[in-house]
């Protein structure tokens, strides 16, 4: 058997290591267009930002150790410049030499990689305009930071833009984020990153959202970032952080079949049009596992499990590629936005019914000191209950929500499982009926017809479609204390604490549904509660005011 | 419908809760034997210590509260005498006047909780030797440390007793800790808790096992504690901390039906032998998830999701109580142990059969600053993969993969499921293959015979059992570096380093079966996979070298 892998970064290197511990025999070689293997791509922003201040961390393996330890042939500085797929030969190009030469293949795993994405812009090729994809990349970056940068403009506020972003606040630098979306993180939905927009803000990013950047040019503090909006932005550095393209040129090349966005199209075995050819990581379309859509997701998580895969494939071992399930996380600032499984706006666009709650707990017991704060949503099946997806936001132990809800999502468990939940508890670590109880009870409450919950959306749209005056038009109590109410609320809501309410009910109208709401949820369940028995018509809005201010970023 | 709540605590103020959401029209008496209901039973410890300065933090809701908010009939310092089930009544009395009336019920919640346990021993009634149950035993206990407490004896190396500990040294007390088994933390298995003993003594604690205690008596400091070992310790107080029995005597007396350990027999509805009287929380037996052995799990988390569930049933819901997991977790010294589902003690116990992995990883990329480490152990069927238990010991991030490993239990998901899990990665929060995933691949890939794993204790066994020359007795092979090798090593284990192997295969027995081990086992992985495809008979130790030490605690 020989085998060429050709990228030897995440998914390639998973795929060469798995390869050599199923054969000892195979010849292995593995073509790596740059001078490094396996090097820890998600590290790249923090050694700029010398939060990782020795290079030395972010090269997990060298090839030599690739050599000695899994006899492995591998080439770096070398590109594979066609497949010729009838006779099993790749050609090879030393990028050093210059010098090319064929290689025979029994079976081929690619793993190229994506490229990021360069706008049609004029200035793309100034100095100090950059990319971040590799050590070299990040070398040329940090090299023109340490010359006493002090403005970057970032192009895009996906995770690495904003990565990028707290590490230029790191290191003290005035920091720009241009994004043409009205929202930062455009996989979470857009209310869930109210908070980590303000955050962006409380440590001087200075966000400018539905604007793009139309032009870069030399000025005299070095470039100049001309927006759509008019608006020019000075700048020493400017980074382009818009997204990726698979890198699929050769694969293109040799007839293998892709898909619209032009990732390589590959079945559960991970195999492409060519069956003797294979191809993982973030140059490949994969199949959504809650939707069953075709889509690419750029992640190193699954990049490593899809690696293993072809290599299984490739040694007779039929394991199989369940597909992306899309759980990501970003952190900046001591923030954490996370997420598993379907976002609403995925779930819109499939036409998908869905019901969603939103809850607002501390991380842990809150008589503990350090309980920080989180937002935690969730969309759930109607019908059945089954959990479609979580996008969790916050402090400390937003990542251990997600990564149970990740759990939950893979097993096809319910809302009414996430009650019934038993995790962890002592005050430091959780609360006696911890967040993801919660989000069962409020959840399934729901479905059991004992908890009638109003999304915002759903009210707004209530209060903007008929006249005030109409007794369609919910009526909306406000059951926190007057010092809450106070201090602010939604606009034409009535104050009526929730304490006082059994004795207060004459003041409610019989006539009109009813909206309850309080800070987060809790007290406006229990006012449903009580009102639903006295046989008025009511909802809960779902989060309460915490939700509300999500919509409402000031 | 009149509902009796006995006890206003945990599972009692669940219920209490639950019960008024689910009917406004209902007479719903808490009775209380105490000043409090709600209060943090688990912030306990930290209030001594001075770590939760407030007390007021720990009452979680007042008896005020419950009556305006849940309109509860709420009685404290009252305590419930006796049943009259042919009747339906109460006895209760008032324990500031001794007042004692009668009351009717329709349907009855016991939720008193546990007490305590004191040893038959004497010099329990002195002055300062305490029980931890509530805030007034709380009170008293701080009241005689911030009195000038040097030295403090802990009777019993449990939750409490060692939350305690940390609190104790957090106060600049001299802390010794006596239990009476060979380990700490009972629920544990033994390995597991070597590293958190050792925490406890890297911050002065003084742990005595395999020692109780057997007499308390005064002397010139205060108190003197006597051990079976013959040791005297002087103290100025002393707590004990060795267990809870459950508060039975109501049910006894009233003929319900009680466990052999005392815990109040109850069905999946929580309902006693009595259908009108249901019970939760420290004071019922439960059934064990994974087993459906008989079990008492005196737990916070449990105990507020059965209160849910008699309340649902009290008002005509269905719910049922799927048993109890056994999740626990205990933190200090920022150390942390948690388990989920069955230890290897209890499987062994009920011979059931099993397969365990242990793995040691990061709690987060290790490129990235501050990653902990720590010990994961899984335990899962040989048969079907089916997890049947988890436990990790470590710094941060161990209550995040002991919460994912409760959630596959719950959801009955295999180790083949854990090696496709998608979980949160970004180098603050973890791997791109997470511990869970390597927990997967090592128990996924025994199962699959290509990764052939031994246990120490196997090991030693088969060392011990033959003499040294048999064939039968394995060769253990180190493979970590010379320099890893020198620093300690397993008796008699020859070093070849795994990046040598393949070159110096001839050094290698044929006659004889190997044992590989490294750090942690990844490179003996690798090492076996190499000597499988050699011809060699070999097995990974399960855990390297790191397991090792936890089986030899210096």
């Amino acid at each position: 058997m020989k085998l060429i892998i050709v990228g030897g970064v995440a998914g390639g290197a998973s795929a060469a290591a798995r390869a050599r511990r199923l054969s000892e025999d195979a010849e292995i070689l593995v073509i790596e267009r740059g001078p490094d293997v396996s090097f820890a791509n998600c590290g790249l922003p923090y050694h700029i930002g010398e939060m990782i201040p020795d290079r030395n961390k972010l090269l997990v393996v060298t090839p030599e150790r690739l050599r000695e330890r899994f006899r492995l042939d591998v080439r770096v500085r070398t590109q594979v410049e066609s497949i010729d797929r009838a006779n099993h030969t790749v050609t090879l190009r030393n990028l050093l030499t210059g010098i090319t030469s064929q290689e025979h293949y029994d079976k081929l795993i690619l793993a190229p990689g994506a490229a990021p994405l360069r706008p049609e812009m004029p200035g793309l090729d100034l100095p100090n305009v950059f990319t971040l994809r590799n050590l070299q990349d990040m070398d040329r970056i940090k090299q023109a930071i340490d010359a006493g940068t002090k403005q970057v403009v970032l192009v895009g506020a996906g995770f690495i833009g904003l990565e990028l972003a707290e590490n230029m606040v790191h290191r003290g630098i005035q920091t720009t984020v241009i994004e043409r979306n009205p929202q930062i993180l455009t996989p979470f939905d857009p209310e869930m990153t109210t908070p980590l927009a303000a955050t962006l803000r409380q440590h001087g990013v200075q966000l400018k959202l539905n604007d793009s950047t139309r032009a870069i040019r030399t000025g005299p503090d070095g470039l100049i970032v001309e927006l759509a909006s008019g608006e020019s932005l000075p700048a020493q550095v400017v980074i382009l952080g818009i997204g990726v393209r698979p890198e699929n040129k050769l694969a293109v090349d040799a007839g293998l079949e892709t898909g619209p966005r032009g990732g390589i199209r590959v079945n559960d075995r991970l195999q492409t049009s060519d069956p003797d050819i294979y191809a993982v990581g973030d140059v490949i379309e994969t199949v959504d596992f809650n939707s069953q859509e075709r889509t690419q997701v750029p992640l190193a998580g699954p990049a490593n499990r899809q690696g293993r895969i072809a290599a299984d494939q490739v040694f007779g071992r039929d394991t199989r590629y369940r597909g992306t399930q899309g759980t990501a996380i970003v952190g900046f600032f001591g923030k954490i936005g996370a997420m598993t499984g379907s976002s609403e706006k995925t779930l819109k666009r499939l036409n998908r019914p869905y019901l969603k709650a939103y809850i607002h707990p501390a991380h842990h017991a809150s008589y503990y000191p350090g309980a920080e704060g989180m937002t935690l949503k969730l969309l759930y099946d109607p019908d059945t209950g089954k959990i479609l997806g979580a996008q969790g936001v916050g402090g400390a132990g937003v990542d251990k929500r997600i990564d149970v809800l990740a759990m939950a999502i893979q097993a096809g468990m319910t809302v009414y499982q996430l009650e019934e939940s038993e995790l962890c508890y002592a005050p430091q670590f959780g609360s006696a009926k911890d967040p993801i109880n919660m989000l069962g009870f409020v959840a399934a409450g729901r479905l059991r017809g004992e908890h009638p919950q109003i999304n915002w959306e759903e009210l707004a749209a209530a209060r903007d479609s008929a006249p005030a005056a109409s007794g369609l038009v919910p009526w909306v109590v406000d059951v926190r204390t007057p010092l809450e109410y106070a201090k602010g609320h939604i606009p034409d809501a009535v104050n009526l604490p929730v304490d006082e309410l059994r004795q207060r009910l004459h003041e409610l109208p019989r006539d009109r549904p009813i909206v309850a709401y309080c800070q987060v949820g809790q007290r406006g369940y229990l006012a449903t509660r009580v009102l639903t028995q006295a046989g008025f018509s009511v909802n809960n809005l779902s989060g309460g005011y915490q939700t509300y201010l999500l919509h409402h970023p000031t």
